[in-house]
C-alpha cells in the first residue's frame, strides 16, 4: 500500500509540496451518491486557512479546491475522487537560508539524509500545507457520514496550550467556534490569548493538546488486534504533522487507575441500549465502539521554524546558527484542530464501511 | 489487507483465542538466511511468560512455540513462517460466569454486540493471550535485525505504576532484567512490590507506563504523512491489548515546551555523523529517524477482570454484579514490556526492508 | 500486504512446504455467524487429494484439516481461522537428487538464485501441495458464501487435455462428478483416460485446460480499473502453480470477433432482470458482474517432473542430465479443478464483501 | 488498498472520467533522484494519443501531461508524483444517446446497476481514456527502471488483429514503429490496412492480440504463491479495460505440450549465467523471474460502441435499438500497445523494489 495513503476501504492518498505547483487528495472508495460540492469541502478548509488573525502564519492561501473527478451532477459516483488545491502564495525567496542550514526540530535533516534531494521550499512534502488536503478529504467523509450515520458529529478543541490547561468544569460546546483556539474555556481563550501574544512578539512558539470527540458513532466499529478503532484513531492522529503524544479517553493516565476505577459500570438506558457509569475506555473496548462519545487527545509540538538563534549545522557539516524568519505559526496547534476532526472522520467512515462489509448490521441485541 | 495484520513488507498476522487449540503468528517477508530456531523465539516467549511469580497471572502456560513452515536447515527461506503455539492451560470452568454477563472494561460487551458471538473463555481473541503471538514474531524481527542492522538494542522497561513513576536520575540500564518489574530504578522496584501486593490481596489492578528505547537504529528509516516511523510504532504500541495512550520523544509534553526549548540543536559528532542536545524528538523528525534513540511510551490500563464487584447488565439486558474471579494480572503492564520491545523490532525491520526497497542506502551525505 | 496473501476483505494467507511439518491457510475477514467445521472443509480437500486414482501422484497424504481458530461452537466468530494440514507422508528420500540438479521447468533454479537456499524436499514452497490450502480456504469462503448469496453455484471442469478439447455440444453438468477429469464429455473422458495412460507409462506429463463457472452470482460485484472482478479472478488463477494462461468469457478468441459479434445483446427477462443473448462477456462487463454466469479458463502447463532424461545444469554450473522419479501426477491439471472452484468461492466472497462494504445494495434499478 | 491502485511499493492510482475536468495518475514510492521531467512522460503519451491516424478515434485530445508534485529541480524526490492530463476534446452533445439506452458488450448497465448514477459521457470512469494516465504512470516507471536496471527494454506489438495472425517468422523487431499497427510483420501490416478500412467503413470494429516482450530483467524478481511476477503481470493487463485473456509463455497452448516439450533445457551461458534452450515459461518460473525474456499476451475484445445496430434495453427496462455515433476506435487493441508496455514498466519496477526490500541482491551463485 501506498506510503502516502490512509485507510482500508475510505482510502486517502494525499501529494504535493508546499511551494510545488498544487496539492490535493485522492480519495477512493466513497459510496456513491453522496450530494458533494467544492462549496462543501471549501467550508472546513476555510477553517484551517491560514493569515485568519494573528495567531497563525500571514502566508495567504485561499485555499481553493477543486473537485476533479469521481462526481457527476453534484453526487459522488463511488469512483476515485481528485481533490486539488493549487498554491498561490510562494514567496520562495523566504527560505533562502534554509538551503544549505538544517533547521533544529525539522525534517530539513532527514529528508536529506533519506533521500539526497528535498524541495527546501517551505518544508516542502513535510510542510504542515499537506493538512489542507486532510481536511479536503476529510470533508468527503463528512457528507458520506452524514448519510451513512445522520447522527454523528465530530468535534475538536483545544485543551491545553503550553503549560495551561483549560478548567473542564468550564466546558462549553457553544463557546468552541466563538474563538480563535477553538476552546470550550472561555476564559482559557481570554488567557491564552494574551499568553501567545507574548510568544509571538519574542519569536517563539509553542505546543497544544487537541481533543477531538465523535458523538453518535454507533456500537460495534473496529475489529481486534490490528484493525482497532482506537488505534486507528491514534494512527490518523500521530501522522499529523508536529504530533508527539495520542491518548484515548483516559491515554496516558489510565496507568494511574485502579481497576476499580478504571472500568466504566454498564446499565440498561431507557432507549434499550447501553449506558455507562463513566467513560475512561473513550468510547472503545477491546478495539471495538462502545456507542459512547468516542474521545481522542494528541499533543502538537511548538513549530520549529521561530526567530530565536538555534545551534545547527550546514549540509557541508560546518555547525551554524539559524534564525527562521518567514511566516510561520507561533501555536501551529490552532490549525491542527480541524485536521484532527478530519481524520477522525476518515477514520469513522472507514470502519463503518469495513464493519458493513464483514459483517453488514451488528448481530448481538442486548435485552 | 486483514484486520489482524501487521506491516507492509515485513507482515504479521496474528491468529488464536485464548482458550482454542492453538494460537500464533504468520509472518512474512522475512528475509531469507536468517538463522532462525524455536529455542531463539522461546527465549523471548519465556519472559512473557505468565505464573513466573506473584505478579502476573497464576495460569501455567507452557508458551512453547513450534515452527511450521519458512525455515530449512536452521535458517529462513524467505517464505511465510507459521508459528504456533498450544493452548494447555485451559481450565474453562473459571469462566462460566461472563457467558453471560459483561465485566465492565472489557471487551465482552462490543465483541457481542458487533458479531452476535463470541468466544467467551478466557476472553477469546481479546484475551492478552493474543501478545505471545507478537512476541514469537518479535524474535523473528530481532534475528532478522541482527544480520541487517547488527549495532541495534531494543530495550523495554517499566517507568509508571500507578501513580508512583521512576526517579530518571536512578536510571540504571543494567537493573532492568533485575527485578520482576523490569524496571531501570531499583528503588521503585521494591517499593512497587509492596504496593502490587496489597493491591493484589484487594482483588485490585493498577495501570503501568512502559517505555522502549530502540538504540542504534540507522538514520533514514521512515517516510513522510503516512509511512512515519513514529506513526508506526505508535500504531504497534496502541494495537496491543489494554494500551490507552502512546507518547513519542517528549510525547503528551511537548505540548508544554517553547519552540526554543524543544527543538533539538545539531552539531557534528567525532564520527563525521549529526549529534543532538537533546531528544525531544524521540528520534524521528518529519517521520523519518535521525540515528537518536527512538523512544517511546505507552499507558497501559488496569487489568478489568477483578474481584471488586462492579455492577453491569446482562445479555438480556438485566442489571448485575459481577465479581472476576480466575488467574489475572494485577498490573498486567509488566507483562507488557516485552510484548512492546517486540512490536518496536516489527516496525524497525520493516522500515528496514521498506527503506531498502525504495531508497538502497540513504543519499544525502552531511560534510 | 503479504506476498502470500490473497484478497481485500476476505483474505486468504497461504503458507508452508511439501515437506515441512504442516502447511495451512490463515483466513481473515470472513463474516461471523457462518456453521464450520472441519468436515465441511474436508469434504472439499479430499476432492483434490493425491491418490484417488491411477491419474494423479500416488503420494499418500490424508490431507486432514484442522481448525485451530476462529471457530467457537461450530460457528465463526469473525475474527482468524487458523487451518493446519500436517504433512504425513513426507519421503524425503525421494527427492535427493534435485538438491544439486536443477529440474527445468520448475521453480528449482530461480528460488535458488533469489534466496540461495530452498526447501528441495517436494519443491518445498514451489510444491503444488500448496493447493491444499487454498482448496481449504475456498471451503470457508463457499460456507460464508452460503449464507450470502445462496443461489450461487461454482462448479470446475476439464474442457482439454493435452490437445484433446471436448465436444462442447456433448456438455453434461452431471457427468463431471462422474469420472477421474471432472469432464462434463463423457466420451472425452473415455478418450483421456487411454491417452493418459499411455503418456503415464512413458514417464511423460501433460498440460490441460480447466474452466470454472460460478452461476447465480448477482450483477454488481466488481469495480472499476484495478478492482474488476475479472482481474480478481485472473489474479487468483494464475497464481495457481503451473498456470500460464487466464481467460474471461470469449477469452483470447475475442480478438477473433467483431464488435457485432462481440456485443452481447440485451433484453428485458420475465422476473424483471436483463437478460443476454449471449455470454462472449463471460459474465463481467466493466470490471463488474452482470449476473450472467461468470465464465474462466485456464491452462495448466504439464508436470515438469518427468522420467524423461532432461538437460540442465548443477549448483555449481556442470551441465547434467535429470531424471526425476517420485511420484508425480502425469496432468496435473485434474487436481486443479478443485484448486480453481476454490479460487472463484474467495474472489466472488471478497467482492460480495467489498461491494456490501461501499456500496450496501445495489443501487439502480432497471424498469 | 485503494480498488483503484496498483502495486505493492511502486504504486499507481488513477482517477478521472473521459468527459470530467481531468484525469490522472497519483504515483507514490518512486525511488528518488530519477531524472524526470514531463516531457519524458509525453514522448510515452503521444504514442497512446487518439486521432493520429484513421485507425483511432478521431478525438483530438492534446493529452498534454502536468507533473504537480513530487519532482523538483528536474529529479523525483521519493514523494507522491501527481500527474494531471485536462480533458479539452470534450463534446459531450455526442453521447446523448446512451444517457437512456445501455450499450451491449459495455459497462454503461453494470455501472447503473451498481452504483445508480453514472457519468455516461464517454463511458466516465470506464472509458479507455483511462489507460493515458496508465501510460503515464508507466513513463514514471521507464524513467526509474533506467536508474536500476538499464539494460531492460520493454516493447509492445500486435501479433493478430481480428482472425489475422502475424508470420513470426518474419518477426522484425524494427519494423514496429513502422507501421500504424505496432506489428513486427511488415506484411501484415499491409493487410490489416486493407481489412481494417473495410471494418471501419462498415460501422464495425475488430479484436487483436498484444504481446509485450521484457528483454534484460534480472532473475530473482517474484515471489511464491500471490507475489508471483507473471500474475502480476496477469493482473496488470486484465485490468485494462477490453481485457478478455492474459498469457505467459506458451499460455493456453501450454495444455497443449507434454512435459518433455514443455521443460525448457538449461545450460551454462558464455557469461556465467544460465541460458535456456527454449521459453515456453515466459521467462518464470514458480513465478520468479528466469533471466530470460519476460513474455505476455492479452486479447482485446472489439470495441462495442459501433454503428451498427444492436438490441438493447433502456433504463426503464424497455426494449431499444442502438447505433453508437461518435468517435471510436475500429480496433482499440492498437492504442493498447503502449498501454501494455506501460503495466510492464510498473509491474517490474515495483518487483525490482520489492526484491531490493525482501532481499537486497540475488543470494544463490550459480557456479
Amino acid at each position: 500500500m501506498s506510503i502516502n495513503s490512509f485507510g482500508r476501504l475510505f482510502t486517502v492518498t494525499t501529494w504535493g509540496e508546499s511551494h510545488g505547483p498544487a496539492l490535493g487528495a485522492t480519495v477512493d472508495g466513497c459510496p456513491p451518491g453522496v450530494p458533494l460540492t467544492a462549496e462543501m469541502l471549501q467550508h472546513w478548509l476555510d477553517l484551517r486557512k491560514p493569515g485568519q488573525n494573528k495567531y497563525t502564519t500571514q502566508r495567504r492561501e485561499p485555499d481553493a479546491v477543486e473537485i476533479l473527478s469521481g462526481v457527476f451532477e453534484g453526487q459522488t459516483t463511488g469512483t476515485p475522487i481528485q481533490l486539488m488545491i493549487r498554491n498561490t502564495d510562494q514567496r520562495s525567496k523566504d527560505y533562502s537560508d534554509i538551503m544549505e542550514k538544517f533547521r533544529p526540530g525539522h525534517a530539513d535533516i532527514t529528508y536529506w539524509q533519506k533521500y539526497g534531494i528535498r524541495d527546501y521550499r517551505g518544508g516542502g512534502r513535510s510542510s504542515a500545507r499537506e493538512t489542507a488536503a486532510r481536511v479536503a478529504a476529510g470533508g468527503v467523509a463528512r457528507e458520506a457520514l452524514k448519510m451513512l450515520v445522520p447522527e454523528l458529529e465530530i468535534t475538536g478543541c483545544m485543551v491545553q496550550m503550553g503549560p495551561h490547561k483549560i478548567d473542564r468544569e468550564s466546558w462549553d460546546w457553544d463557546q468552541i467556534s466563538q474563538n480563535p483556539f477553538w476552546t470550550p474555556d472561555a476564559q482559557a481563550a481570554e488567557d491564552w490569548a494574551a499568553y501567545l501574544d507574548e510568544l509571538r512578539k519574542s519569536g517563539n512558539s509553542v505546543g497544544a493538546v487537541i481533543e477531538v470527540v465523535a458523538k453518535g458513532a454507533p456500537a460495534g466499529l473496529g475489529a481486534p488486534v490490528y484493525g482497532k478503532i482506537d488505534t486507528d484513531i491514534a494512527t490518523a492522529m500521530m501522522s499529523i504533522n508536529a504530533v508527539k503524544g495520542v491518548e484515548i479517553g483516559a491515554g496516558m493516565a489510565a496507568a494511574e487507575l485502579t481497576g476499580e476505577d478504571n472500568a466504566d459500570e454498564i446499565f440498561m438506558g431507557n432507549d434499550g441500549k447501553p449506558v455507562y457509569s463513566s467513560n475512561h475506555a473513550g468510547g472503545v473496548l477491546g478495539g471495538i465502539s462502545t456507542g459512547q462519545d468516542l474521545v481522542c487527545r494528541f499533543a502538537v509540538k511548538p513549530t520549529s521554524s521561530i526567530l530565536k538563534p538555534r545551534q545547527t549545522i550546514t549540509k557541508s557539516g560546518q555547525p551554524a546558527e539559524i534564525i527562521t524568519k518567514g511566516r510561520h505559526d507561533p501555536c501551529v496547534g490552532i490549525r491542527a484542530v480541524p485536521v484532527g476532526e478530519a481524520m477522525m472522520a476518515c477514520v469513522i467512515l472507514d470502519h463503518v464501511l469495513l464493519h458493513r462489509g464483514q459483517i453488514g448490521e451488528n448481530r448481538g441485541a442486548i435485552g
